[in-house]
């Protein structure tokens, strides 16, 4: 039942193995030295600009940030100006855990290893908590310094991925999904909109910084999606590595809901994940060399262990 | 107990006595249209689109929109082409009430004689429903086809009203004083954050939108701020009106948190609400009658029944 290594993958290069990291890391730091310094201008009640830090500050891989970085600066752009778009993502992506955690939604206790925020303070401080992140996204792309049209583009697609037609209907199917169990088609589908979305707009929300141009755009959605996708195959394998008894998710819970494995196989799951991977690396071609580290980073997906 | 008229309120004048709800039910219509076809054209799924149209289309008085698109005539603005502004602004407040209602903040049973969205459908929907009809108001905002110098302008106002140093801290400090008392300075501040921020930022939007005098904005802001604060004091005395054994503002609901009535008295928080619709017409004297609906609106509030 381990992840099965097929002939594709080897093909994949694997030049400069840390610097995909290293890049992480630094993005990781910068990210949060900008949230931290966000946070701490707000003037509101202590415990609740508390319950602010804790639901943004907590840790995580700030993937998205990442991304669109790492999207800019492959386009040539400038990745220090454009850090409040990082921050925005990342707030948004917060708000989406912290809401998902809550009792109504997945009744998570524990998220990354410590208290989800409404265990940590309440439920309606952890809503609130999250609703006043995703209000900070918007606030901070609002008045960072941007030519105004391009923070209207921004916002609009951030919101667009977080609406309605995106984030929202993705958890809201996600929901549905443990009530009528999933075709692989309708999987697929929740997943591109409960966290494809996000991925995919942090990468064109980069495009759009730096006016890309519609090949560059094309192959980084491309990319997104398929990363996007491939992830969530890759946490259902883990989950699935982990506790094999059962299909569901999240392990620890009593759901019986579908999965990519549980439709798939595990077999045909980790073929599945492969052959995404190596569509997102044929689009990175158009960049050349400049690609390495998303070549680093798709390979950080199917190898990671958690 | 009943609402006891000073004599500082004979002096209010009372010409064209319908004109203002003429122009709330206008107002109202035309915001009411602009919502179902923005929410029409959402690709969603079924049911959860269902539940962003019920809360946001099962009735309420439309007064942050009125008060916006009035704010724009008085200043010479074009009420039309400003329509997405008023529907962002009731989107806003929709998922405010939305949030508000749920079990774990007041509990709600129903919102305007009709079930909560979280009764009607279940708690997870109407919060995803609620966080769509948000993500929908500054996504309208991005989409209307202002300069984007404004645009950003309104987004920026219209989030920092809303979030952690405007309405979510209000929601929170309404939620702290379930648990210990307020003092009418606290109550104070907490209803300014709570209601107050999103009424002044209806009534800011429009200045910025005209592109305002300094006077005219403070003479506006003056005017928004005054009446929120009415508004909820009168809210306090129709409640304990219809309650007279609970000090608590909502009647129904078995909290004892403090109200203006609890902390003033009928009699001193009548005076209050006097004197504060008094200030609100004052400040409106720089438009002169320009102003009319504005004054009546400001006796609406005074004069409701509900």
């Amino acid at each position: 039942m381990t992840y099965k290594r097929t002939s594709a993958r080897k093909k994949i290069p694997d030049k400069f193995p840390s610097a995909f990291q290293n890049q992480l890391a630094v993005d990781q730091k910068a990210v949060e030295e900008f949230l931290k310094d966000i946070l701490s201008s707000l003037k509101s009640p202590p415990r609740f600009l508390g319950a602010l830090f804790y639901g943004a500050l907590s840790g995580g891989k700030r993937l998205r940030p990442f991304l669109f970085l790492q999207a800019v600066r492959t386009l040539g752009g400038n990745d220090v100006s454009a850090l409040p778009v990082a921050g925005a993502l990342e707030l948004v992506h917060c708000y989406s855990l912290i809401h998902d955690d809550l009792p109504s939604m997945d009744n998570a206790k524990l998220r990354r290893g410590i208290a989800t925020s409404h265990i940590k303070f309440d439920e309606a401080t952890a809503l609130l908590a999250g609703n006043a992140l995703f209000t900070l996204a918007t606030e901070v792309l609002a008045r960072a310094s941007f030519i105004p049209k391009i923070q209207v583009m921004l916002i609009g697609r951030l919101m667009r991925a977080s609406g309605a037609e995106g984030m929202m209907a993705g958890q809201y199917l996600d929901l549905m999904g443990e009530k009528n169990a999933f075709s692989l088609e309708e999987i697929t589908h929740m997943q591109a909109l409960k966290t494809g979305a996000l991925i995919e707009a942090a990468l064109l929300m980069a495009c759009d910084l730096v006016e890309a141009s519609r090949e560059e755009r094309e192959a980084l959605s491309t990319y997104g999606r398929c990363l996007g996708l491939a992830f969530q195959i890759r946490d259902d394998l883990l989950d699935h590595k982990n506790m094999p008894h059962l299909t569901g998710k999240d392990g620890g819970h009593d759901t019986q809901k579908s999965t990519f494995v549980s439709l798939l196989g595990v077999d045909e799951a980790s073929d599945e994940c492969d052959r995404l991977i190596q569509k997102a690396l044929k689009s990175l071609d158009i960049f050349g060399d400049k690609a390495h580290l998303f070549q680093q980073a798709a390979h950080f997906i199917v190898e990671r262990k958690h």
